[in-house]
């Protein structure tokens, strides 16, 4: 009798990791448990362990070997919030498998990709060992638990003690749901930059019986709203798409009807490749505003940087080792939201995200397939395999 | 030793009566007694008061005479409510005079001219009385405690009973504060036109990060919106200024960054003038939101048409009234506001407003020269002595 993909994953101790991770209740900046957990059996491989809290994040840092291109699995611990509870079939914090199904928060964000980190390092350094063979490099993890909330404390501050003790990442494997319909059909391989804007419009107020008195900041605005909104940036490059900008918030006036409002509370946001700068997209818009002349006072946030890793040995180890597992030919994206990969990419490390199908996360009645789990544990045994 | 406004505003009774009326706290829509302290004056002249109650609003009318021309007095015995007490320099119900100048609230809207048109309508059939003549017409008394607030059921729901018991007015002069620098210096012969709209703008809610599958209604609002604020809508004409339009409200968007809001509420207002129709400003916005292709649902609210008196007997015995007095040459102003006007005047009678200056209108501190109380009774029986 063959041994089918569902005994795989019970034997090789991905799924009942992630189950012990999905039943500790993370919600950012909580880890609850989890990170002694990784380090526990992490330690009992032979990786030397630091704990790196700040304020009120837990994180901590862990490294195997001592010479060698220096591979690091990056994730998070936290999980966003269950959002409504009677929503969820079963219990979010109580691993549940239905249909083929891991259900829970976390189970697709990123619980179930740290434990096949875990179970892919058992299996390699194992592996190593019956073969007679040491690894060629350095492995690594770099685990926060405040991914999902300000990220102030997190993966900026671990690189920062990793930079003072001139630690460098050649590889980085972040455990990010990568995947669309099948796993491993999608890594992303650099992330557009994040810029946010809050305008305040001003103007003056006034009766709406004499706007000859008033300074309607709404009406003064729009021109330049409207060049903002239909300029083209750019047309992107061959790995990114065209920056877009999209007005997310807009708030002016009090609910009354009788008065022109004195000032009005924009949020703008950049999603911007690598042909802008966050200076220059700054620039250009105060520009435009001062061309129609609109008076504003713009507070800009740089959410990240766009960051790219070009076809490499990284990429190529990816794509094989998803071949091997799954047959599936893997594209490379850089689409979709913002990474912690935003804080390692710019010390210069090859970089790329691999994880779960995306579809349940951030939602009621989160998910992975339970095959999946033991084929991603494979897959990150594959890129160690490949590179060290 | 001659006699000074002063002592005049002390004699005549309307300096008292607006005292006793001001010390009622009839915030909208309470009367707190200041109609039956009116009507027991007007009765003791032998008018015939009905008290007209409708809902949580107190208003009566009042009669005097039986045939001719009817003459009637509209007002307001509410009041807006004081705002912050601290920035008063006296209780706000308790009238006190300091330099020159009754402080209270409602002391200029409009107890100080409910006080002279009671005292005005003594004087005036005293003397017709003294001289021996019958008034060539009648006198009425349009008196609600609900102009501040909704309005609902006040001077609108009175104009039905008084429609219904076939009750015509000729002229009527409402007691709202005109005047801009000098008692009788402007009088209202009518107002513009007020629509307000609720627009609603649809879109599709989305990540900011994959703005292809959503829909910013916001963005795709802006060239409509441009095209309303920009548009001429009339050059207005003898009697008004070019109709306005303003957006007064504009919200959007939960506070989050990256998310791109699905819908938009807007608050727009028109006033507009006797060039329009409420009827065709409508249409002329679902017009040019449509040609934009912007999906929208509007909620309209006519607060009022627009009205006008044009010279003629009314205006020429305010102008001559108002020189008597104190010399000033009146203008004549459509300018401002609404008032109850927009209700009194579409039955067919000529209607001017004239009243105290106007500069301490629902702020704190509101008040009313002395001098003017017993000024802004003489130009009441002017009109009487004039038209009856
Ligand atoms: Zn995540
Ligand atoms: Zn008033």
């Amino acid at each position: 009798m063959p041994e089918t993909m569902q005994t795989t994953a019970l034997s090789d101790g991905t799924f009942e990791l992630a189950c012990e991770l999905i039943a500790r209740a993370s919600v950012t900046p909580e880890d609850a448990g989890c990170q002694r957990l990784m380090m526990q059996r992490l330690e009992t491989l032979g990786f030397r362990c630091t704990p790196l809290p700040f304020g009120d994040t837990e994180n901590f840092w862990a490294e195997w070997g001592s010479e060698g291109p220096l591979l690091v699995f990056a994730g998070h611990t936290d999980v966003v919030p269950p959002g409504p509870l009677n929503e969820w079939e079963s219990d979010p914090y109580l691993p549940t498998v239905r249909d083929g199904h891991l259900y829970g928060r976390g189970a697709a964000d990123m619980k179930g990709s740290l434990a096949a980190m875990v179970t892919a390092c058992e299996s390699f350094l194992r592996n190593c060992e019956e073969d007679n063979r040491d690894p060629r490099g350095r492995i690594g993890f770099l685990i926060t638990s405040d991914e999902e909330g300000p990220a102030i404390n997190g993966t900026v501050r671990v690189m920062e003690w990793l930079n003072e003790h001139k630690i460098d990442i050649d590889y980085c494997v972040v455990g990010e749901p990568s995947s669309a319909e099948v796993l491993g059909d999608t890594i992303k391989n650099g992330r557009r930059g994040s810029l946010n804007g809050a305008v305040k419009l001003l103007g003056r107020q006034g009766h709406v019986a004499y706007p000859q008195h008033a300074d309607n900041p709404l009406h003064r605005a729009l021109p330049a709203l409207q060049e903002l909104v239909t300029r083209q940036w750019d047309e992107g490059n061959e790995y990114f798409p065209a920056t877009s900008f999209q007005i997310t918030n807009f708030h002016s006036g009090t609910g009354v009807t009788n008065v022109i409002p004195g000032h009005a509370e924009l949020l703008i946001n950049f999603r911007f490749s690598t042909e802008q700068t966050a200076e220059g997209l700054q620039t250009a818009v105060e520009a435009i505003l001062e061309k129609h002349a609109v008076n504003a006072e713009i507070q800009w946030n740089l959410s990240g940087n766009p960051f790219i890793t070009g076809e490499g040995a990284l990429t190529e180890a990816c794509r094989a080792a998803v071949r091997a597992v799954d047959g599936v030919e893997t594209a490379l994206s850089t689409s979709g939201g913002t990474s912690d990969g935003r804080f390692i990419a710019p010390y210069g490390a090859q970089l790329v995200e691999l994880g779960p199908i995306n579809a349940s996360i951030h939602r009621v009645n989160e998910r992975v397939k339970v095959d999946d789990l033991a084929k991603l544990s494979t897959m990150y045994q594959g890129i160690l395999t490949r590179l060290l």
